[in-house]
């Protein structure tokens, strides 16, 4: 059945993707223990898309690959691995095929690594390293997790302010171990503080008596060690930065960030808002039933209180009802309307707070904005279900009290959609998080309350 | 009262927000007509950040800014604008000022700018460029849009193949005109197809004698003009690239892509598929009332016709519910658990499709799972509302009727989660653009049915 459906299909030009053929052949290989073949089909996949093999096959064929691969087993791999199976494929790995794996890896990839494991794996990892290196990854791994000084390498290209494009030449010319990635000097004054930086293109071009300091780049920026890794992201889209300096309490440099990383926590970001939005915890695609079923369960257990919460509020209408019941069929309309234009004003609020277009500046007017479009698309919508109610149910009040009951709940919708993450905000909690939550309990309860009161009120 | 409630205010120590002292000497330098002052205030900020802040001041206040500022304005401001104020702010100059403005960017800022304007804008600014540049704007705008080819800018550094470091360096040295921003040369073979790269790092660390193609980056890949710029994005995320070389149909070079433009786009694609799963359109903060309403209205029309749909289904059960009103108070209950379940698998498939991690290989395990987590969550909430159920209307039947919807409901949220997000993309439609109208509606359907349903046949 598997072969049936593939959404490979439609991406067959598409080289970023590992097409079916490949999965199935390396699958093949698995299930028969063919090493060489295994090897052999592995070797011209980037360790990017052999991660995504790895968590796009089931767990058993995931450990029958990994004991197979063994000795082949990259390093690389397990730092594009999902946080969440980094932990599952070590434990699978010989100590000695793991050693020599993280020994190739960056200090900033050893440290990302490090993190998701547990504290045995972690000191295995550490004990295969080579002193300096585990020096450094241990200092790393003081700083605060989602900091600048996690997400930084400790290796830095710098050069003091007074040099010459001459001298700066001679200086990269006779260093060894270069960093596999550097595309700045990073000037720096006696006290080691970052100044400026100076891109390799403009080095090269330059005459060799012009002073580093008279061709550095317009944008520059510092980070210190303990700012948040998402507002390193923010900042690096922001001001299209390449690399930055990242630089300690007393603003001494002590490493640097590229842009590459920078990119990964976007994205890791943006899954986040995402994710949350809807509820959904730190899931994978690769987690079993039971962890999903666990982090899906928390938001169903918040809704179901909040649908409760809105079910108390109908029953205190149990004989309107009864005496009426185009009110029980009427009702969810109201209300699913005012969860639908809440979230839409909710998920706008959330993704501007993010990109940091909501400010002080602009709130009032935003939220303004937003009450105004409810009561628009309310009236409108007002007008429409007052006709079907006319229609259907004959009763012209009843037309009344759905559409007065619509403009209210898209309004307050409005309201809630983007005070509440507003509010949350300014309590230092992620608006992403509980809004949702928030935002259809009041639609619900308003929506329900407004169209049932009304309606008892007016048709009786 | 703007003053009052501020999302500055927890971020004082955070740079890369415009701090509302700031922005509020900005607006009252624009009130008095204080040119020179605004000059001054606005002279220390990135383009990006006067970007920002135009978009968040309103409209009256924009205009005044910018006319007041005008011969300052840069070309920056306008490429960081947001697309739908280019156009805005592009009326209120005078021609002379943009001519100006344009002729700094690099040819690849101008394509992006010139997209979003309409005709006789966009030859205003054309006009203004010198031969040279404007031959290769219109070049660019025959790529397709969101292409590649409209991605790339057009100056490149390449080298022949069989080059040494030392015929690398005096080439560099002895350009003029090198561009603003680049990090490798691109190894051409003679008839200019690209072949590789060479870090200008490794370039300045190596002897003249050694040969550049001994000295190519390990990840090296090309993008095609015609490629969708989501793809290009996805490429860089997933296989750290810095650059890459862009390929016309004969594989000839033509461009090159950098990293900081790759992550604007993946920007904006998380952009455009959160909004999407919220119903919200292309709508921007700064857009005004009327068209934040057209935005928002068809989604939302959408949702009115499937909720009417969902009321059609309670209508068929009216009888049952004038017999017992509880079913009316609890109904509401099955059908909002079942769409935020719903919403929950929908958001992780959609996030997994753009990803590349829900592909034909692991399609049918991921939905089995999500069908799996929907029964066991449906199950324990079952027994929840079960036990709620005759809690609070003391009738044991009542209870098992609420919870077989329930667990019929989550199981049937999971399906329609995965599955129809999975068909629209292999329908060729954004997954992210339409599944949430059609996730909600069948969990409403389902639900409502299954447990009126099911109340009519075992309760009477």
């Amino acid at each position: 059945m598997t072969q049936d459906i593939a959404l490979d299909d439609d991406r067959e030009d598409d080289a970023y993707v590992l097409d079916r053929a490949t999965v199935q052949a390396i699958r093949d290989a698995v299930e028969v223990g063919d090493a060489p073949g295994l090897a052999g089909l592995m070797e011209p996949l980037h360790s990017a898309d052999i991660a995504d093999l790895l968590e796009q096959i089931s767990a058993g064929e995931r450990r029958d690959l990994v004991l197979l691969y063994d000795r082949d087993f990259d390093g690389e791999i397990l730092s594009e691995l999902d946080e969440g199976l980094r932990e599952e494929i070590v434990a699978y790995l010989n100590p000695q095929v793991l050693a020599d794996a993280v020994r190739d890896l960056e200090t900033d990839d050893v440290v990302d690594l490090l993190e998701d494991l547990d504290e045995p794996q972690q000191e295995a990892i550490l004990e295969a390293l080579e002193d300096s290196d585990r020096v450094a990854v241990e200092q790393s791994l003081n700083y605060p997790e989602f900091s600048a000084g996690r997400l930084m390498q400790r290796e830095t290209m710098m050069a003091p302010e007074h040099w010459s494009v001459g001298e700066a030449i001679d200086f990269v010319r006779s260093s060894e171990n270069l960093p596999e990635q550097f595309y700045h000097l990073i000037l720096v004054d006696p006290r080691l503080e970052p100044i400026g930086n100076v891109t390799l293109g403009r080095i090269m071009s330059a005459s060799r008596e012009t002073k580093l300091a008279d061709i550095t780049e317009d944008s520059f920026r510092t980070f210190e060690v303990s700012e948040d890794e998402a507002d390193v992201a923010y900042a690096f889209n922001q001001y299209h930065l390449i690399s930055a300096p990242v630089v300690d309490e007393n603003n001494r440099l002590v490493g640097v960030i590229t842009i590459d990383d920078a990119m990964g926590i976007l994205d890791e970001e943006h899954e986040e808002d995402l994710l949350r939005l809807a509820g959904v915890g730190e899931g994978r695609l690769s987690d079993r039933v039971i962890e999903t079923t666990k982090q899906r369960f928390p938001w169903l257990a918040v809704n179901l209180v909040t649908a409760v919460l809105a079910s108390m509020v109908i029953s205190r209408f149990a004989d309107t009802i009864a005496q009426f019941v185009a009110l029980a069929v009427l009702m969810p309309i109201v209300a699913s309307m005012g969860g639908n234009a809440g979230t839409q004003s909710l998920t706008v609020a959330v993704r501007a707070i993010a990109t940091r277009d909501l400010t002080g500046a602009n709130v009032w007017r935003v939220l303004r904005r937003e009450v105004y479009v409810g009561i628009v698309n309310g009236l409108i919508f007002a007008v429409v279900m007052g006709i079907v109610g006319v229609v259907w149910f004959g009763i012209p009040m009843l037309g009344v009290v759905i559409g007065v009951a619509m403009v209210l709940n898209l309004a307050v919708a409005a309201l809630a959609g983007v005070g509440i993450p507003v509010f949350l905000e300014r309590m230092g909690i992620d608006p992403a998080l509980a809004s949702g939550a928030f935002v259809t309990t009041v639609t619900d309860i308003v929506g329900f309350f407004a169209f049932l009161g009304l309606a008892a009120i007016w048709l009786f």
